[in-house]
């Protein structure tokens, strides 16, 4: 059952066969549900958790599919003893938004991070867990700052450093025409996330600002010492290094 | 015809049908040419220039495939008068290097950048063109600092950009296991670049050094301005930048 805030949404999502039934009436929509899976841009999930949890079946689940969750586990754990909440956070994405754009596919062979409370049950968590296999993900249990703090370095980082490469063409080259034309592979690749929803990363990038924070000063620094041996004439040094980040590439993706 | 320092890639080559012929001798492979394409790193280039023209004969072409074009022009403008030079930079490559990588599918609509010299004639610029054409690219006629400044930023940046990137992880999270399960679609579009041939990108940057710590510092500047932005209070400040650079990376790649 898919709950929208428009009947166009309700519509399409019936259209194009993504739910069994749809609603715009959040109590109507809860009413019956043994799982809730709420999957908005992280502020509205904290906004909403205690609105849906007040309206859901005794004994029934709470999850979401917030980027971000220590700020969502904490309002989490505020919620009434009748529901069992339970973080998620599926490590795929698309840049494209939109009810066209979905693709169950995008799960697949993922790692899907689920965050128990202090108070999610070990059969609340083992129904996380199942749900995230049944789409072909691989559930990781996770505490929520130390998702956060992985996260923000290996997911919001990136959105940071593809904007501000955007922002740099932006403020530079794109005032030559020709660099319409040149602009390749490594710079499309590099961008990319920088093409995401806003919404969705302004919510994320603000409930997880230390983190990211941390993590583009640990970039600058990295970034520099990197400028620094370019700069230098110590080429063997250089080498070294980029040899070093070359193969730790390719250890991270084989 | 293919030359080749290792009679193994003359082989290899002939094997997998991407030369007519192969040798290992110089003089051999160049005494008939009519256009000698030089493919390998830029400083092999530079360095191979005056014994490669040596053995040309009178009329032929002489292009490189190389990244970076000032430094290749300025020595390819003290060849002897016998050889045409041009200098050449198709925007297409791989993270993987080796003959079996090789497909000529990469030059297909890609831009194809032509550095002409003072001396370079009309006749051969149009050969050259013709040539970009031939295996499916669109020839750009550019001076060669212009060039090099436009790479400096759209292909080398993003390679400084990814390496800076994977350093930082490994720096941080690497050393928590869930680093590895976590590590999405995000990271590894932003880092693919980092995973580059490290002999190719050493003479790519150390013949662009100028441009590419040039945007280096415009580009810490801009990642340095959107982390004042999240790290203030000014939302709308930080939407506003943030929806600029959505919206300018949609252009780019529409």
């Amino acid at each position: 059952v898919g709950i929208a805030r428009r009947q166009q949404s309700v519509d399409q999502a019936r259209a194009l066969e993504l739910i069994d039934d749809g609603t715009m009436d959040l109590q109507e929509g809860l009413r019956e549900a043994d799982i809730v899976v709420l999957a908005t841009p992280v502020r509205v999930i904290i906004r909403q958790l205690r609105e849906v949890a007040a309206l859901m079946a005794a004994g029934s689940m709470l999850m979401d599919l917030g980027s971000t969750k220590t700020e969502i586990v904490q309002e989490m754990a505020l919620l009434p003893d009748h529901v069992h909440p339970l973080g998620g956070h599926p490590m795929c994405g698309k840049e494209v938004a939109g009810l066209e754009a979905a693709n169950p596919a995008i799960y697949h062979d993922r790692t899907f991070i689920l965050t128990p409370l202090e108070r999610t049950s070990v059969e609340s968590l083992e129904l996380g867990k199942a749900l995230a296999r049944a789409i072909g993900s691989r559930p990781l249990v996770l505490d929520a700052r130390r998702q956060d703090y992985l996260v923000g370095t290996l997911s919001h980082l990136p959105y940071m450093i593809a904007c501000a490469l955007v922002a740099t063409a932006d403020a530079t080259t794109s005032a030559d025409s020709a660099a319409w034309d040149i602009v390749a592979g490594g710079f499309r690749d590099t961008s990319r996330v920088a093409g995401s929803d806003v919404t969705m990363m302004m919510d994320i990038l603000w409930t997880n600002r230390a983190e990211v924070l941390g993590a583009v000063e640990a970039y600058q620094q990295q970034l520099s010492e990197l400028g620094r041996l370019l700069s230098s004439n110590d080429e063997a040094a250089m080498r070294r290094e980029l040899s070093r980040i070359q193969a730790e590439r390719i250890r991270m993706f084989p």
